[in-house]
């Protein structure tokens, strides 16, 4: 199910027998990770997505950290962080398994986000400070310093994705981010980065990417009324 | 095998077979976080001690960002993080899991580390700003606070560990921490957390907790040549 509806106040009922829900933003990259497993698995799920600027009493008592992504089973069983949200579906519901099952290659893959969540700070402070007419250029630097990184991965590991010839869980954990380049203005950090670049270009034909994203233009949109300090959480809608 | 020997500059032989490699520092809390699910899991290891200031090139061929804890297997296979490296163990070697098998209770285990994560840094920073001679009565409060939190998780569920009446992987996760309680002079911070002070208590009984400890004595003299900024990781030997 797509996260196309508005933003709830009010209070849902209780998940359903035999589906999960996610609540969600509809332009969170943290959310989107687990909006990509949920689709990749085709797990049976809803959404509900949260108004940050706002949240609902109901959903501050079902999470009090207040986090999306956080999902809920009919038990009434809560997880939040975008990682073992992820991690937990995967268990959860073994079908079409996204970490790989040798001991090794899934720490690889946990390394590898460790490793990427170093780069994710880049993807806000970079464009802040532009808004703020300050000179990005180190910063830009280096990021462009932490893709050559990720590009040597590629390279060494000689594969299309990160985890082998098809996507696995570290493609969908570090994808929202790239999908945002565009819209952040961004790309021209991949210069030199050409693995990465193809690794991207493949990423967005994959039929779940397609699903959970966004328009540039829309991304935009949004962005603009994040920027300007009144985010509008339903844009587009 | 205990973590006594000095720090190695020599390059190591491979690593034999049937056994695994932990590359660590004898008084840091990540790398017993590690030494913990060796010793509590009976896995067959060597420990190599690293001088975290002079960090030897053969480390570092190993692992570019010279992090202990780091796992090497007779395969060359390499792992950090210390979460990471735990984890892997726990599925490399599946007799006497400390992990539990369901999804959200492995779920649980993990969501309470990210809690735990944002307690860590005032065990550096409070005994760091007392030596400046600053006023940390505020970050003493705080971290009370965050104490009162995990008391309160101890309370709720009832049972004597984090993940139930028997010692799990979260228990060893926290407990290098609250080892360190007292040379740190934090122990103050407990107060008004019973449960979790019970819970501290049958966590120095446990065997494994035991084989990887040091004496209050050996944790002060060696915290007395960090803060002086000639860490001495021999220090005791």
């Amino acid at each position: 199910m797509p996260s196309s509806d508005k933003c709830s106040s009010a209070a849902p009922g209780p998940v359903p027998k035999g589906s999960i829900r996610l609540y969600s933003m509809r332009f969170c990259p943290f959310a989107q990770r687990t909006r990509l497993v949920l689709n990749a698995k085709g797990i049976k799920h809803d959404i509900i997505n949260i108004d940050l600027a706002s949240k609902p009493e109901w959903f501050l008592m079902k999470n009090p950290l207040g986090l999306v992504p956080t999902l809920e089973t009919p038990a009434g069983e809560v997880i939040y962080e975008s990682a073992i949200t992820c991690e937990y579906l995967d268990e959860a519901y073994p079908e079409k398994k996204l970490l790989p099952s040798s001991p090794f290659a899934k720490a690889q893959q946990k390394m590898l986000l460790e490793h990427f969540s170093k780069v994710v700070p880049y993807f806000y402070k970079i464009p802040a400070g532009r808004n703020k007419g300050e000179d990005v250029s180190e910063l830009e630097a280096e990021m462009k310093e932490k893709f050559a990184k990720l590009n040597e991965f590629l390279v060494n590991k000689k594969t299309r994705f990160f985890g082998g010839d098809s996507i696995t869980m570290i493609d969908y954990w570090m994808w929202p981010f790239f999908e945002r380049l565009e819209f952040l203005c961004l790309c021209s950090c991949l210069v030199n980065s050409s693995e990465l670049k193809k690794w991207k270009d493949c990423m967005s034909e994959d039929p779940t990417v397609k699903a959970t994203t966004h328009s540039v233009d829309t991304y935009k949109g949004f962005y603009k009324t994040y920027t300007e300090g009144k985010a509008d959480y339903d844009y587009g809608l």
